[in-house]
Order: C-alpha cells, then sequence, then structure tokens
C-alpha cells in the first residue's frame, strides 16, 4: 500500500478564534497521505482526543506551548494503527498514541510514538488515565500536591479526565478527598463509584459554605483545572504551607478580555502556601514511571478509568470538542473515528 | 525604681479601617506602667518599626497573624532599653527588641526580647537591615527565590526595608539583579549607592516596556512586595521554573473591597513557574543564622543599611507609619521617640 493512494482528511486551524471557538475557526482539507520517509510510519488515527489544552494552542500568543500556526493541522494527541512503516520498530498494525494531530491520517516519526496494547485497555484509556491526562494527574499530584496521608486534597474539574484520576491519585494516599465538579450526576459518579469523600456541584450548591462544612481542617492540596470562581472560593481555605497544583483553568480559556485573577490570592502569603504550574510534557523522561504506575493501579481496579468516546467523522472534531467548555463530559473525551 | 510609679502611654487600635487608616482609628491612652511579675522586664521603647504588615494587622479579618484587638495596644516591634527587671538575662540598661507595640513602655517577658548591642549598630538597623525586614529578605531569597549566579532577580518595593536587602542579597549571589521603585532618588540609590545592574522607575517609566529590555533571559526571582500592576507587569516575563517569592502586596493593602488579582497568573502554568507565600514570623528558630549572615554583611559593608529615623512622640506614629503608603520611605521606616 502506498501512502499517496489515499487520502488525508485533515482539520486545519483556519483562523484565532474570538472567545469560544466556531466551527468556522478551522478548515476540512483533503489531501494526500504523504509517504513516510526513513524511521516514519504513516498512522490511521482511531481515536482523537479532547482537551482543554486545546483552546490555548488555537491563541497567537505565547502560553506554554507553541501556538498552532494558520493553516497547519490543530494540535492533537491521538491514537491509530500503523498501516505504512519504514521504522523496523513499528511494523504495519502497531497500535500507538501521540501527537498526531486532527486528521484521518498522519505521516510521523516512529521514534515520537508511544505503542500500546489494546488488549490491556481499550484503547480511549491510552489518551485518558494511561495516557497524558493520567499522567498530569500522577504527576501533579506528586511532584507539586505532595499530600501526606490524612491530608485534605480538593481537585476542581474532578469529573473530568484529569481531575478524576487525581481525585483517586489522592484517595491512594490516604487523603481525605474533595471533589468539585458540575452536576449531579458527575458528583454521585465522584462519591458512589470513585469512592470520594465528598462531592460539591457548584451549580447548585453553596460552594463557599459547603467547602467549609467540608473542610474542618482547612485544605492542604488544591488540584486546580478551573480557575476563576471555584479557585478564589478554594483559596481561602487552604491551610498552612498549602500546595496548590496549578494544572489548568478552563473556566478562563474562552475569555475574550484578560483572565480573572483570583482576587484571594492573598490567602497564599496568609498561609504561606505555594501555587506551582505543571505541564506534563515537561516530564517526557518520567512517562514510563507514571504509565507504569497508572497501569498498575487501574488493572487492579484501585483507580476507576471512564472514557466518553463520541463516534463520529474527522468534521464532528469541533463540535465534540466543544463540549468540554459546556462541561458535559465525565472522564476523558474521545472522538473515535468511524472507519 | 516601681513601674507603678511612671505612665505608659500607648496607641491603642480604636476601631477597623476603612481603606487608608485614619489618625482617628487609634486611640491615645495614658496608664500607669504595668509592674513586672516574674521573668518579666519593663522596655522603655525608644524606636518603633514602621511596617507594611501593620495594615494587616489593623483588619478584622483572618490574615497571617491574629488581628489586633480593638482596645489593644496597636502591634509593633520596637527596640528599647529595660528600665527595671525580674529576668536575670536582661539587666536593667540592656537594650532590645521585641514585640514591644506602639507605646512608650512595655512589661513583656524577657524571654520574648532579643538583646542588641548598640556599639557594634544602631539601634534602628536593628528593626531592619539586622531585624525583621532583613530577615524577611534573607529568608524569602535563599528558602523561596533560590536564585542562582547569573540568575535574574526582579524585586519590587526595591528601596524599601525589605526589598532593599533582598536585592543586595540577590547581587552577592551573583544574580543580575534589577530594582523596581517609585521615584528617581530611590531609583538612583538603587543602581549608585546599591550596586544594582538596573532600577526601573514605575512612576514615570514604562514598566512593561522596561522589564522586556533589561531582562532578555527573562526573570528567574521575583522578590514581590507590591502586587496589582506590578506583579502583573512581571509575571509575563517570568523564566521557565521561575520562582515568585510572595512577600508583600502593600499596593492592595488598602483597598476598600476585594483585592485585585493578578490577571497575568496564567503565566505561573505557561512557565511552570510558583508562587509562594513567606512570613518571617514562622522561621524564628532560624533567626540566629539569618541574623549572622545579615551582621557579617552589613559589618563588612556588602550589604549597604539605611534607615529613615523620623523623630517624634508617640502621637506621631499615625503620620510617620502613614508615609509607607505614600511611597516616601526610603530604606526602613522608624520612629524614634523623644525622651
Amino acid at each position: 500500500m502506498s501512502g499517496g493512494a489515499i487520502t488525508n482528511k485533515r482539520v486545519n486551524l483556519a483562523r484565532r478564534p474570538h472567545g469560544l471557538p466556531r466551527r468556522e475557526d478551522w478548515a476540512f482539507v483533503a489531501e494526500p497521505v504523504r509517504p513516510p520517509g526513513p524511521g516514519e510510519v504513516v498512522v490511521a488515527v482511531t481515536h482523537i482526543s479532547c482537551d482543554p489544552a486545546m483552546r490555548g494552542w488555537m491563541d497567537a500568543r505565547r502560553s506554554y506551548a507553541v501556538p498552532v500556526e494558520l493553516g497547519a493541522v490543530m494540535r492533537a494527541t491521538a491514537a491509530g494503527e500503523v498501516i505504512e512503516s519504514r521504522d523496523e520498530e513499528l511494523p504495519v498494525g502497531a497500535r500507538v498514541t501521540g501527537m498526531l494531530g486532527v486528521q484521518t491520517h498522519a505521516t510521523v516519526a516512529g521514534s515520537a510514538l508511544h505503542r500500546i496494547d489494546p488488549a490491556l485497555a481499550p484503547v480511549p484509556r491510552y489518551l485518558g488515565a494511561l495516557g497524558s491526562s493520567g499522567l498530569t494527574a500522577y504527576f501533579g499530584i506528586h511532584d507539586i500536591g505532595r499530600p501526606r496521608h490524612g491530608e485534605t486534597v480538593v481537585v476542581s474539574g474532578a469529573a473530568g479526565a484529569v481531575g478524576s484520576v487525581a481525585a483517586q491519585i489522592a484517595k491512594l494516599h490516604g487523603c481525605r478527598t474533595i471533589g468539585i465538579a458540575g452536576g449531579a450526576e458527575k458528583c454521585g459518579w465522584l462519591t458512589d463509584e470513585l469512592g470520594l469523600d465528598a462531592a460539591i456541584d457548584y451549580k447548585s450548591e453553596d460552594l463557599a459554605a459547603r467547602l467549609a462544612a467540608l473542610t474542618p481542617d482547612r485544605v492542604d492540596v488544591y488540584f486546580d483545572n478551573v480557575g476563576g470562581e471555584i479557585l478564589d472560593a478554594v483559596l481561602p481555605r487552604l491551610a498552612l504551607r498549602a500546595r496548590v497544583v496549578f494544572c489548568g483553568a478552563i473556566s478562563q480559556y474562552n475569555a475574550t478580555s484578560s483572565w480573572a485573577g483570583p482576587r484571594n490570592y492573598r490567602e497564599l502569603l496568609y498561609n504561606r502556601a505555594s501555587v506551582t504550574g505543571m505541564i506534563v510534557g515537561d516530564l517526557v523522561d518520567r512517562w514510563p514511571e507514571g504509565r507504569k504506575k497508572l497501569a498498575e493501579w487501574v488493572g487492579e481496579g484501585a483507580i476507576k478509568a471512564r472514557e466518553q468516546v463520541v463516534a463520529g467523522e474527522i468534521e464532528d472534531f469541533p463540535a465534540t470538542m466543544l463540549r468540554l467548555f459546556r462541561g458535559e463530559n465525565v472522564g476523558k473525551l474521545v472522538l473515535a473515528l468511524e472507519r
């Protein structure tokens, strides 16, 4: 099979979004698949990871990653199957994950891919609890949160891909763990299925009052995926020398002016607390360590992984990804390409 | 001499300030000096330290310290002379510093005081570079900033009691050190006398543009005494894994609504940076280490200490202390009581 004989349908960034992205911010392009060079493989993409971080990649301004260029394929972690190979280590049929982009076929260096085994876990899980979401949770808790047995850990976006794993790792450390999520269904999942000590529905409950009631010993670790008002509600509950893991701020990603800064940031001073930003891509050398631990936990059921798999075409990417900003996903949101 | 025979003039907190404190927020009271109990001494106060932190102590809300009670003496670090003693270690005539409060005479436990030697340094210096201001700078730089040789350090409030010492310690670590201060006189002092690599007058210069020009390798350590707009201007200049020492936020202390949160706090994520609050009172066990080092540096001229000593009566405390919020002081602001 020659790569040139098949068509790659790709989703390019067409313009910089203003606020919430719209479908018109992307362009749908068909082109021949580029044949692999030495060491390269062609991957038929099967699953595309939908991540809040994608929103930041679409902006022109400097962030932790270079912006996606206008006209370039939209950046995404994805999973797929090798259909053509010039890399001895990755034969045709190998299943892989990597930064494949939002497209049906990717021609990439085999060395940039991670091989996965669909017999051990469903493919979408390798994008979630066993992939960058799980690794983000793992290193955020271990390196920055550093919870000790008996401490109190609060996680925002707790029903999301990262938050749900972070909260469960905190439980494994023997911490009193409280999740913040939007809606009764998510909160029920957090307490009934994942075994968190409590969950707060920020949409229907008085967050500050519930937090105060649920954290009599205050909050030693706050794993923040959300920012904004929820961050401001947690800051006054921080314990002495608390650690805030600044993993994300999904409430602010679509702000059309500047972000809302945390009004209560003085609590960091009052409590001699710290906020530290973390980006999982920095720790690629330690991903094997994290993957091993996550695979053990997921394998033995100590961490329950959940994916929300949306079956569709590549053209369904915008609508699927935008679910993130309506808080519609529970667990890892993945677009599975019908083939 | 019996303590009861002399009069203590004390400055009590009379009401909680709204915004900038006013003279009426304090009450001036005269009462007999309380005779010392076992282990106590009576100190005739000679010098009162004026610190931005005093503003926070006046509020009812929880901060790192319990609020000053209404009707209680205004909290202050001060220096004085023992005039009556029931503590064998502190004879009459001993010079001391401690939390003596804004009053002419304090009856306190001798064990809570630190003995000083006016032959080695002027008494006001023991409240500044050799006292809690210097210790704050020392531990903030050492424990949180952790600058390495060749890194870039930015200090706000750089002409203040803490900032001027922090900046000089950074220079001693071989760091490119830039001070931010208000006015040409302060900036001239920072570069010409203290030897900083540059100073930015935030009142007359374009802070963001000057910062960008002066920090080609970005900012590894930001020692923040000011918060607000200056913090927001520095955050986008942070280097990868930068450390922000959150020492204070004098620009916000008199805010009548909530503080202005740092709009650019996303830069912490983008740069995997951290903000950590620090309170020197936590480290009292290590003050001897810090005092020793500061005394060496000041003694050999490696750190230049400066005090702004205002001579006056105890009634001059409000007007003197409020100079802090007009940025009128260079170095340590001290009220020296005329006797």
